[in-house]
């Protein structure tokens, strides 16, 4: 069995601009996934986005981040490994720079008011849509233009991983966010949310706003070890990631070993020289400055050289969210249960305030 | 469209004796759907049955009966209306003799555990077996050889009537209920529940009893005038019913014209005669006498005068059922609002001991 959970949040996000249709203040939402101490990827992908978002929000808009473990539930985990996951999970998004004061953070499944949700968006949601979703499909590693009507399909499948868009569309909706922070590939999954928002609102009244996408265009973080596929918990080589929590020592031996090619210079060309390419890429992101003038400034340099400096400014980076995350997973006040309970009560408070009016207008 | 919702009991089922495969204390679980105030099937077949269920049990054993409200949204309600009938359903539970001081009596969507289980089961239940399922193909007057192969199938289709089987397993299983009574014709749903449970302990260990059905070996009622069908809400012509809250007269005239035959003389022969053989049933529930006794001593009796006796026992029985409700109804002090309350908070207290063990053994 893969163990290669779902991500709810698995790709590169950003704080690029958007007019929101709505008038009343923005509410941001996103989750990921409890797969342990994110990676690199993950990072600036995902969190380092959130942490952006959340420094540069408005007073009046909501923000809130959700540990989604109800969302790891739809393929096999292990008890015990979970429930440490969650944690590593939770302290990360603490140790990134997500303040409790500002944003609400919370463990999905602390949170009723999201499997409420589901089961009333389930009652709307087609099953026509949801088969020819193609996620259920990647994850049981079957070929994408398999439909429902293949035994194998159904054989294999279980309700949950068939049906967790509608959870997700919960997530959001029951915060009632107008704003969703995704991946590229995340962006099916969010249009599957604004259908239903929409098929919702149509039969019981204008309840949920329509939630925009928050898509970056920066590039993903690719393997260190095999740079034409992404960063990724699930390869088996270690190296291939640079995890949030690992020392300085740990990322200077393996971006050292990172794959590049036998050129001796540096470059920028993707497609020709991922290896190089991706490393420039993660300068890049720290820096703030393009890929092509990075190339420039290393023309001259060596690989090894380039590949100090990187490592030097990942650590250099990382050296805060690491000794915070070590703070809070040794801390013995019980510091991380409280912020995730007093996270749970603002969340369960905002979404009952949804549930309500949901309530209200379907008769219940 | 048909307004006829799925009712979670919808036949007739009683207090067979069973041993139960647990040693621990009976839990004895089951629903009704909202759908206004029952008629006479639904009393004989359920209603009446809860409460001798409730009378009989053992002072250890834990009654709860739900007002299942989650599963009327399957199919399109008018909020209004289901708000109506919420309130009816439950005034009528009071009203037939459920007491709220030894039963729990409560409003499904009051307690956020049920469909906090449904998403835990969901990850557990198997696409294959809910399409072999009947009921959806029913309730979308679907043949039922139509499988989700069909894009016809598909295309109509809403998640929720799709996968409110694995909401009703978790109606049963979150309150660990041992015994179900339910209608012959819920037997199928009944085993999917007890196969989910199984299901989960398999993976997760043995959390949940395996529920036994309570199936009563009592025919149906049928309609007064189309015999040959059961009672039936939606049935076009109101004389084909009898409410519990019809008064005397009212019964009295339904009774009076219900459809049997030109025979002149009184026999039970359900083929033959099904107009006349229901009426003998009828009687037979109240006056627990077999129908073939019945049939002896009215052999010389007219129709008119077996109609008579029908309704009057009918009438009489059902006197102090209308005068109940109609008490709680006109009620002004919040009666059936606190009950309702307190109905939920205990459910929700029972759930929420369930849903510990299950988060604990998941890792959440």
């Amino acid at each position: 069995m893969r163990r290669q959970p779902f991500q709810w949040h698995r790709s590169i996000s950003s704080t690029t601009s958007t007019t929101s249709t709505t008038t009343s203040e923005p509410v941001i939402f996103s989750g990921i996934q409890p797969t342990g101490v994110p990676h690199l990827g993950n990072y600036l992908g995902a969190l380092h986005q959130w942490v952006k978002l959340q420094n540069n929000a408005k007073p009046g808009a909501k923000l809130l981040f959700s540990i989604v473990d109800l969302h790891a539930l739809t393929v096999p985990q292990d008890a015990a490994q979970l429930r440490k996951w969650r944690r590593e999970a939770f302290a990360t998004l603490l140790a990134v720079g997500l303040d409790p004061k500002r944003s609400t953070i919370f463990y999905q499944s602390a949170v009723p008011a999201h499997a409420e949700l589901m089961w009333i968006l389930s009652t709307v949601a087609s099953m026509g849509y949801l088969s020819r979703m193609t996620q259920w499909k990647s994850k049981l590693q079957l070929p994408e233009d398999i439909t429902l009507e293949h035994s194998e399909a159904r054989a294999q499948l279980r309700l949950g991983l068939f049906s967790y868009p509608v959870l997700q569309a919960a997530d959001i909706l029951v915060h009632k966010a107008t704003h969703v922070p995704v991946g590229e590939d995340q962006r099916q999954h969010l249009e599957f949310s604004r259908y239903t928002a929409n098929s919702f609102n149509h039969l019981y009244g204008p309840i949920f706003p329509i939630p925009e996408a928050l898509i970056s265009p920066a590039k993903r973080v690719m393997s260190l070890k095999e740079p034409t596929a992404k960063m990724s918990k699930s390869h088996a080589d270690e190296r291939s990631r640079i995890l949030l929590t690992d020392s300085p020592s740990e990322i200077h031996k393996k971006v050292k070993v990172a794959l590049t090619d036998s050129e001796p210079t540096v470059s920028y060309d993707p497609a020709r020289r991922p290896g190089v390419s991706n490393l420039i890429e993660i300068l890049s992101h720290f820096e703030e400055v393009p890929c092509a003038a990075l190339a420039a400034e290393y023309q001259s340099a060596s690989l090894r050289t380039l590949k100090e400096h990187v490592a030097s400014r990942i650590a250099h980076h990382l050296q805060e969210v690491r000794e915070r995350y070590i703070e809070i997973m040794e801390d013995q006040s019980g510091y991380l249960d409280t912020v995730a309970q007093e996270g749970a009560e603002v969340a369960q408070a905002n979404a009952s305030q949804t549930m309500r009016q949901v309530r209200d207008v379907m008769g219940l």
